[in-house]
């Protein structure tokens, strides 16, 4: 129960567990900066595309801007900034719901050039960003990357559908459906740029695969826990709580700690099929070591992420370092009372 | 004049010139998650001090808990915090109004014993945070800080007078009277703490005590230039721009204009002051050139601080590293337009 000291929580309650964080986080030397210069190229790029001001700070506070400061914490401070640009673009698209503009952004910047897409603040915004980020990429992963930019596009066109919950497929489908979706399989190939590897000829191994897919489950339940209370007034995407409460009908609570329990699974999973990985001769090629340092990078930095970024806890939070706790799920900002702290 | 691809602003037009930055800004490798350390003992130690969580919130967003890492970018990470810490208690006691309360607290921490002191939260943080600060001083430098403990009681409790403009005394004098004031004679004590260096023979003597005279008002104008917009509306502290403008009837961009001239020459007489020093044979001695050091990041980090923090800005603003451009004194949030961006 909430710490007496601390007023009581109103509304319905739910307890946030410690999450296992067995992989550890890091931060990028430069992450104020990165951040901060990644807030000038939104704003540089993507400004107009906001209804106004208010509603472009609104997007700056969400603090996508360190995506990339905590996910390549030790990448060359030019790449980071492209991970986290490419972070907010992702964001900001799905945030403004210009989904329908992407198709020219996506076509234009494929073909190298914008011969008949009408001009546009994401088509140049996307035209800088990818000028940048291909330097670093061999043609295999800009084919990669194409094939990436081609599932956003159907992604953010086709979005998944606003089922009910009770219509919606069970956990195990909706979590292999969204981690074969295009923000994942950008995110490893975005690992590989920042740290200069190209995993092409790996990646679609049954071994590299199995590894991906235990990250992207990890991933996935990590955020849908700490976005449940702003997910709830939303219709898509599902969000694995409301998945298992409202279609499978476990009580609230209950689907907390059922899914608390699958990110230590599948953190598990991930690190003996890391283990496996490093035990096979593909495991002693330097690049492969570095690749899989990434990975870890990226999964622990992406969980750190889920508690910083106000888009979770709500606009106006300020993150404190509280991991667990009981909140209200009918609050506009998530306050997680501590029940250790009796000082 | 404003872009033309950005929207007019509104209401009265002012013109912020960039400042010089002649002495160049580091920030912390940690400076993030010091940031959230210091946060998290705002809510430990202050959290029950402020009216709610929302107004917890409010100050937290200030983002005070950057002062360390900005200001003692290369200390130990427990110094930077203990940075931080300090910051975020002097702010808070200011935004809560608090003065009266803190009476007891310096006599409580002076006399190394809360005896006959009433149980407070300030008192509280104050024994924590004076606990970590003095284990790394002098018995010299531990006198100063009482001092500067004494100076704080005496400048919260009797604050600046709540004059008319009119009735201040000029510029000069305010500067001189404020760079006299406790706050900046504890921020050069806590760069020799962070830097380890016990310069308590030298800070009084004429070469230091100019040298510590102009790095002072270079720091107050900078501060009063960013936060001109919210002191309008206040009686109190003193704001220069507004002495200039109230006080003695200069057109505000002309005030403005003066006052950023103004941080120029000081901070180059800052710089001057510093060679002199560094050519006499005190300036050989290893404390004098780490002292040197840590003082010129005191002033570039809190130059740096004055824009990044929303209390300046106003609550809600985001930081893209903008540090120039025509802004409304009469919106709630400052917006610099910039004139040189027409990308």
């Amino acid at each position: 129960m909430p710490d007496s000291s601390t007023p009581p929580p109103t509304g319905r309650q739910l307890y946030l567990p410690e999450l296992p964080r067995l992989i550890p986080v890091a931060y990028h030397a430069n992450a104020v900066q990165l951040e901060t210069a990644s807030n000038n190229w939104v704003r540089r790029f993507l400004g107009d595309c906001f209804a106004g001001e208010e509603e472009l700070l609104r997007f700056l506070r969400q603090r996508n801007g360190l995506y990339g400061p905590l996910t390549v914490p030790n990448a060359e401070p030019e790449k980071a900034l492209c991970v986290s640009d490419w972070y907010q673009l992702v964001n900001a698209v799905e945030t403004i719901g210009a989904g329908s503009l992407l198709g020219g952004v996506v076509a234009g910047v494929k073909d190298g050039d914008s011969a008949g897409q009408p001009e546009s603040s994401y088509l140049n915004a996307a035209r800088d960003l990818f000028g940048r980020l291909v330097v670093g990429l061999s043609q295999a992963q800009r084919e990669r990357l194409d094939q990436g930019l081609a599932a956003l596009h159907a992604e953010v066109v086709s979005a998944v559908p606003a089922l009910p919950p009770t219509d919606a497929p069970d956990l195990d489908t909706c979590l292999d459906r969204r981690a074969a979706r295009m923000r994942y399989r950008v995110l490893g190939l975005l690992t590989e740029y920042a740290a200069a590897v190209d995993m092409s000829p790996f990646v679609g191994t049954p071994e590299f695969r199995e590894l991906q897919a235990h990250a992207c489950r990890q991933m996935i339940i990590v955020s849908d826990l700490l976005s449940y209370r702003t997910a709830q007034r939303k219709t898509t995407p599902m969000n694995s709580v409301r998945l298992l409460n409202e279609r499978d009908g476990l009580p609230l609570q209950d689907a907390v700690d059922r899914l608390c329990e699958l990110v230590e699974q599948y953190e598990r999973a991930y690190i003996g099929a890391r283990s496996r990985i490093l035990a096979t001769p593909l495991g002693n090629h330097p690049e492969t070591r570095v690749y899989l340092v990434g990975l870890d990078q990226l999964v622990a930095g992406s969980q750190e992420f889920a508690y910083i970024t106000p888009r979770h806890f709500g606009d106006g939070a300020v993150w404190d370092g509280t991991r667990s706790g009981w909140y209200s799920v009918d609050e506009p900002v998530t306050r997680l009372h501590r029940t250790d702290d009796h000082s």
